[in-house]
């Protein structure tokens, strides 16, 4: 029982709208959910887009605007006049959607906005919202609570939610805060309903106080991590004195972790803004495209140091069949070690590890692999009957640059860390741009020196 | 307001094991939540975390050990009899976390631990839970439901709710079902706390209908994307009849959308199980060593093609200046195009589109890109003096490569999604390697025939 978003359903409505059927497909989109209506807005154009968007109520229109990707629902605000956005868009939404909405505007329409705006307590939540940077836990709290004061009985409490409970849509605990807006506890709709306790009791002596909380400065990662841990479904924001400013999600939470999964996984594959399949090429390109650069760069360095050798390689030529090998060797373990830390910080695991048992470790893992490779790389050129020279060149260096390869693996994603930039880095073409490059002057300098040694 | 872990409450805790300070670790620990707790014993030794688990209540010992990481976790299911693990602990806990649990034993003790149960119903759920494979919505379902029948007014369902509250911890919402336990629709407690309609209507009048739902041999991805589609903190799970089966909740969905996230980078990175930071050198190493060795059987095959060129190298050494510049430029552009269509497939995005389209977009970002690093090395080689023949090989190759690299890129996780093989191989080790023998070849090849044209 689940929706699913066919080709010959996208054709029917593209149908209906070219020959402006506008009742044919209010009646079908009457029965989507509003995320299902946006999915298929975003494989329209952006002509039949508005068309529809047009014929929809204002209560699913404003549902529908949320779901859309991000350049379609910028292509479909930019056609709505700002007092549209303030009266049908914005008093219909939560503050925390609105105030997203709200930042994808250009300032002075945002401005504009707010002059047409009504509703004084949402222009006041969504003025508030944006002085958050993105990335904190402010960025994602939204205003809406229900909220009850500790001293109040539990009929009393029931009395003053239904007020509030209308404009907040999904309800499933109250905060409980005492005369000063401070904080004090959660108490969820479960307990209302189900304790046995008496409707005379104050709501102080039935509510959950050891709950978590967070500072609208703390990171949106950690509020992630906390309601992971704590299974939140909402987690409370308050500020320094405790005083409730509001509430984040679960669901808002879900769609920050797959945005910053998307991102760590882009940057170790080495592009570098959020473009999917459906972006246009010369976004790809200008996402792309620098990346490529930094390894030609790259590149151009290792032909620098190749040259440096040209001596060498004029004597044995055979010295370069396993350039490939060592640098890719090199690549490979860098990345790995530097993506075992990246979770490692992710995930916390980190939190009191010290730099000196972290190596350590790591050198034990990377030394086992360096043997077996090394060895194994003695042996097929042995069996290969490559020259005595060559043969020990090659595992010499392969044992080297995979412990030095692993060595810098695991220190670049720390060091970054501590420089606040993204450790995920770490795992993209940067790294493994400077592990090729210091694989292939190992590799070099080893096959210069064991050269020297058996011809003399 | 959150806890933290810090050195010194380790040691703390360390001495008063080490001394047998029992009611001093009792009462620090009495202050925290389990998952805190767990966080403690994963960083203590094994008999450490065995010594304070005794100590802990039934209760709390049940909701540390489901928090606990998998290994420490195995090591104390070991050192608890059949009868323990059965009483003190799947007892205690929700459905599916102690089919969790089960899974974890060999199969000998889960049939002991099964005969220990007392719980028929709790045993029968268990039972049902351990029969769906990993990777299903059905393994993520949890058996309990508060539910009540559709014909019910308010009133009564809110008595019969009471009956069935107490067993089941987090409430949002109440499952309506009809006579033959087929799934109506949800309730959620907001709405009979403060709907305005009488405690007469019958809950089918005021429950809501237009709730997806899932049968549990669904794959689990696709519960998580109608969670997040639909901003759901739980997902009815229905059979083929739409008899209600159970639920998945929020919480267990975070877990897995880690989990999912987790893989996928590990997979791009080339490690081939689940490791962290705090496992085991040898763990480390068998996750580790095969992809290397994969790259390393890539090197020796790239050795074997390069030697098939020798003769040219001896001609002009200088070729080798620019293989690594070919191979990396190679790996970085088939890693950028897996990933892109890596992450169209996780989001859906790549649905409805069709292979040629797909590769013609991708081909004019393939050229723009190689025409620019194409153009521009030319250039360097050119300001760098190098000759003519190697000037015009590096860069033919060079855009010949990029094209081929994105195309492979492109094609190779379309590819691994319709075998059934999990895409996100094709970011790692082993596509990077086809690319990097891939684009040594047609370095060489274009040589061979440059150096023919310019010189012969």
């Amino acid at each position: 029982m689940s929706f699913e978003l066919t080709k010959g359903l996208l054709d029917r409505i593209r149908g209906d709208v070219a020959d402006g059927r506008d009742s044919s497909v209010e009646a079908l989109l009457s029965e989507l959910h509003p995320a299902d209506v946006a999915a298929i807005l975003d494989r329209l154009n952006e002509d039949e887009a508005r068309y529809i968007y047009r014929l929809l109520e204002p209560e699913t229109a404003a549902e529908v605007i949320l779901e859309l990707d991000e350049d379609r629902r910028e292509g479909l605000l930019e056609s709505l006049t700002s007092k549209e956005i303030a009266e049908d868009l914005l008093e219909h939404i939560d503050s925390d959607d609105a105030a997203d909405v709200m930042s994808e505007l250009p300032v002075e329409k945002q401005r504009e906005v707010i002059s047409h705006m009504d509703d004084e307590e949402q222009k006041e939540d969504i003025r508030e919202l944006l002085t958050y940077e993105e990335g904190t836990a402010g960025a994602l709290m939204a205003k809406e609570v229900v909220k009850v004061q500790a001293d109040r009985n539990v009929t009393q409490a029931i009395f003053e939610m239904r007020q509030q409970a209308q404009e907040v849509e999904h309800v499933y605990t109250i905060y409980v805060v005492d005369q000063d807006d401070r904080f004090v506890g959660l108490l969820p709709l479960k307990d209302i309903l189900f304790s046995a306790e008496s409707t005379r009791t104050p709501v102080r002596d039935i509510c959950q106080t050891d709950i978590s909380t967070i500072t609208p400065d703390e990171s949106a990662e950690d509020a992630i991590a906390m309601m992971k841990k704590y299974d939140m479904a909402v987690l409370p924001v308050v500020d320094e004195d405790g005083k409730l400013l509001g509430r984040i999600t679960f669901d808002d939470v879900m769609d920050v972790m797959t945005e910053e999964a998307e991102e760590d996984y882009q940057l170790a594959s080495g592009i570098s803004e959020d473009v999917d399949v459906r972006d246009k090429p010369w976004v790809q390109i200008r996402a792309r495209l620098p990346w490529l650069l930094i390894g030609i760069a790259g590149g151009i360095l290792s032909s620098r140091i190749i040259s440096m050798y040209e001596v060498d390689l004029r004597i044995d030529p055979t010295m370069a069949f396993f350039m490939p090998l060592i640098a890719a060797t090199g690549g490979n373990v860098g990345v790995q070690s530097s993506a075992i830390v990246v979770q490692g910080l992710a995930s916390g695991d980190l939190q009191n590890v010290r730099l000196g048992p972290r190596l350590w470790k790591e050198s034990k893992v990377a030394v086992m692999n360096a043997l077996i490779c090394g060895g194994l790389i003695f042996l097929v050129n042995f069996l290969l009957d490559q020259s005595q020279a060559l043969t020990y060149t090659v595992s010499v260096a392969l044992f080297t640059v995979i412990i030095t390869a692993a060595f810098f693996g695991t220190l670049t994603p720390l060091v970054m860390d501590k420089l606040k930039v993204d450790p995920a880095l770490a795992t993209g073409p940067f790294v493994t741009t400077l592990n090729d490059i210091f694989g292939l002057l190992t590799y070099f300098t080893v096959g210069h020196l064991m050269y020297g040694h058996f011809h003399g």
